[in-house]
């Protein structure tokens, strides 16, 4: 089995070497992922690929898919339909694909988040079949708090246990977020988070890194993570375009905080391709390689 | 038949011997239930897991299993994807699961209170045979007198037709819970609530001790296992961290109140662990072995 | 046939002895219905079985299946779930299953009422067929007039054709009710109510008595009888106390109103069993053997 | 195949034979439709069928099939369950079922209107079936502009796509109502709504005669008849009680007009049966004969 | 294959054929698409059909088929029944079904806009097999920002995964609206629209042109078609009248912007017959001809 891993017994015995196998390739078996975040053209619609200090690479969606060839990742996730149009080209790039998503378009105070479901298990599954492509798991969002918390609950136990009765890694991104949330960053109700992730049975948790009084994220993090159990907690590095402070940051999640890896989007692919690559490239020696930052740091400017 | 129960025509012959066998594990045919609550990593985050008073091993989930593992229990209730990840570890543990949940985020005063289904009871019964673990039966939470008790009555109706048509066990959590509810501990509403519970056919209900003047609970607890019928009620010994005052109050539950079990969490898991099974040993010999009060104490003392 | 039935048309050929039996039991063969309701303890949870004036063997739910069990009934109109526990020990009582239910917590100036499907047909049928009870028939209230009239008149539609498609007998309860629903006792609506459940195609439909100037209870539901056309009209007696006042006013929506049976419930079970059974047999009298109102008074005062 | 029509797409090679019979037979091969409505119990409660100026007649349901039976109409709309209750004493009457319905006693001020599928088509099909009953076609109610349009819409394409998937002839009642409609009667609105009826594909729509300045309703209508094209706009003549008038106004809506047919309830069943007998045959004359009206008026009198 | 496209691996091995056959008809092998859209009878009510400036022969919803029978065209977008009732006579134009679509009744500041699934794809699927027509593909329209974004996206995604795996070609129309759309033309949100169908996978967009300060809306609307990627974009050419400017606009949408395309449905339909087949033609010539806006106006006048 894969390092750090067991097989969750809602995979039946027909699929475990696929989970196996997949959980293999998707932590390059080092416990750790590597999760290269590209589902944000409907999330954040073109806010995060057109404007200033994005690199005129990224307002061609193809960018993603070349940065995601050619870089060391565990993983590239975005949405079903953008891999149909570009996989055939990109044979082999591991898949991770995201099977909720909304735009950021409709404030919280106005309506309450909720993303919903727009591939179920069985498309994904049939279109493991028909495209050959790698497709290795799945990942849901969340949102904690909202009063549609109560069919994302549903609908994320439910991919993950059909996701499992095939043979696929999971992951769930949670965000708490709604008039209740009080402070989104709160390392209680993050670390909370990371527990409904546990119950849900899911193999990873994205969380944002938290904030507080007195400690570093990185500190903080570390009630996520001791609360997730088996459960993997991945991070963002958060929004800062420093590329050593993001890497430092993502050293001290892992070492420092207890995580096991992290997802990352805009920090890579706002960035010209080469470049991207080698940001991509240094992130993946921290989270599978065990690099230190220094070394990090030197991939990066190659 | 195990003690004290009769098999419900719900379920068809093919499935009774499954049945009986389920009940008699999880009653140890005492016609008895102490089942220990493990669902709060979704109900209540992380507050009754990490924080002032909580020893350090319950920041794990896998304490929940430990104990569970080594003290003496009816059923450790949770929800399914927490059991895939660690049920190869623990494969003795008679499981419960539970079907649906919901977090502490969003306040009544803003939504009514709504659990949903988490996993379908064909998803418990795929579970149970590609695990090979102890499924034993499935519980479900229902807040009666909330806008959405429509829609938790008939959920909760389905899921205990489709478990005993399959053998399982059932128990129903029941909060008088909403706007249009005054008084949560009214031990006339509580009755009335366990009345549910037998209408809907479930083997056990799960209620709050009911509060009232000129009566003790234990007293007042009565109208409700009298209008339980041939449903068993179960109850928590309240919110109280004193053992002594704990372990008596369950006492009287039982033998003054008619109650025919008990449901508790976090006055088990919040203890470090052999302080932790020590108090589940305890409440297990009262509820089960029908020991004394000193006995009980004896025994947690150890 | 039936006394003053057909079977109606959407009883396959294949099921027709079936419902010809169902309806002949549940009538006694002579056009009318006694019907015996024992649902209450989810419409009104404990506040009908327990309290000032209602007999302590009213406390626990077996009162209602000994009741069923020894007196002249027509059928018994409970929940599922009930059955399934009990029925075991009542293996001759004819059943009728009420597939929906509300708690009265919820008050109407809050939320609209909604009564929800909690059994669907299909599972009626497999526990009819399981149970090997004499399950003849269903059950459904629709609130009229409700915002929530749409769910509960497709939902009434469909589940009386999945019925009679399996040879059950169907009952409505219908109460206008709602903001919408100015006077709930108003001889038109009510009428209007009874000619709802004829375009539904049920069998009976139980309505409540109207009130008026001018004209007694009786004359003024002659409306509903008319316009209910070959659905027979049921109704309770109001809620009086006084068996003599009871049976007067049974008589008179029997011979001066048209209707074909009566509904009762808290005139009969909140009374010690041994009386209980007598005012069964004296309503059953009237009903069912067109017994006069003295008569049926010397059975009930045995 | 019948005058005026040709057979749909929708409708499968194997029920093309069905369906040119089926409109042969509600068209009496004349290209129009003498549609006898009869489902305004569910509708209108009461009103329509008790009180000042209805005839007692009226005050049974079996009156409408008593002037279904012996009158000359293309077919008698009314719910599936009140021809389950009667068919099976009118076997030869053309029948076409009304598959949702409402009452009115919610206002538009309240609640949008909403009217459910009370039926499906394969329930509708299961009849036929079992009834043996000429069960010709199906009609739906839209309330366009009410916020509860895009449920109406979606459901009557798909049951006009099922039922031509069986055979089955369409009716659409379409009404502009909710708070964003201004004014119901105002002719390019009617005209909108025959085009939607078009777009969905349905045999016929219903629509209520407009209302307009410099010109009358006959030649108002003719913008919805032309909007229609291929669907067959029927009409009801209004609310008026003279007989005289409401013929006038047939003729003028079919001749003037464009329209091919009508739907009439209230002006023929709040007569007595012979009556209302000569009322629909006065009505059937100009639809389906092409008599005058002074012809009509004389079937009419007798 | 056919021009500037490869075929999304979510078309199955079985149905490449019929795609890459559909893809070619409906492009005339251009790798650009002329739309003529003929959904508005439900859109815009009568609103587009009948008044002032509108040509007489646009009465008749026959008008739209008789364009698109003689004109050249790449696809004729409209619904499903209308289709059906008119298809036999018109067997050999292209079709694209419209599978939802909703009135302009309800303003969007009573209730967000929601365009509801009015056909399945599984109806198109079998309207294609039973009405052997050629059709080639389907639309939907997504209101991005509307509180039913949700809803829309989710049926959105499904529709293309299953359009796809039945070989046909999908077409999104994606309006930003809703209380949450300060500006529904802004040219990043149009981009960010574009976006949101490449990541549904969708063959082609259709988005509405943008405006903005300082440039034209040829020039704007290449952060569209640059952030749509392999999803071409289509447009239409504004609300112009005047054919001259119509067809420059559609010039620069095309070469400067980026267009693969158009879709055009009043400045064709409401012309009169030959002028409005004179229309398309020249339309024609720019989209898939390339031709100048010389030669198309010369085209238009015939």
């Amino acid at each position: 089995m894969s390092k750090g891993f067991a097989v969750p017994l809602d995979v039946p015995k027909s699929e475990q070497d696929t989970y196996i196998r997949n959980l293999k390739t998707i932590t390059h078996d080092s416990g750790r992922l590597m999760l290269f975040a590209g589902d944000q053209k409907i999330e954040h619609l073109n806010d995060d690929f057109y404007g200033e200090g994005i690199h005129p690479d990224d307002h061609d969606p193809e960018h993603l898919f070349r940065i995601a060839a050619k870089a060391k990742i565990g993983c590239f996730a975005t949405q079903l339909g953008l891999i149909a149009k570009y996989g055939a080209d990109y044979p082999k790039i591991p898949y991770l694909i995201k099977i909720n998503s909304k735009t950021h378009l409709v404030p919280t105070a106005q309506h309450e988040p909720f993303s919903n479901l727009i591939n179920t298990i069985d498309q994904v599954v049939a279109f493991r079949k028909c495209s050959k492509l790698n497709i290795l798991g799945i990942g849901y969002t969340i949102y904690l708090g909202s009063e549609y918390e109560s069919a994302m609950l549903s609908a994320a136990a439910q991919a993950i246990f059909e996701a499992h009765q095939n043979g696929l890694v999971t992951v769930l991104w949670i965000y708490p977020r709604g008039k209740a949330v009080g402070n989104e960053k709160d390392p209680h109700l993050i670390a909370g988070a990371a527990g409904v992730a546990a119950c849900l049975g899911s193999d990873f948790v994205k969380v944002n890194p938290p904030k507080g009084e007195g400690a570093s994220s990185a500190e903080l993090i570390r009630e996520a993570t001791l609360a997730a159990g088996r459960t993997k907690v991945v991070c963002a590095g958060g929004s800062s375009v420093d590329a050593a402070t993001f890497l430092t940051q993502l050293w001290e999640q892992i070492h420092v905080g207890g995580c096991s890896g992290n997802a990352t989007g805009r920090n890579i692919h706002q960035k010209p391709l080469d470049e991207a690559v080698r940001m991509c490239n240094a992130i993946y020696a921290i989270t599978v390689d065990g690099a230190s930052v220094e070394d990090a740091i030197k991939i990066y400017h190659g």
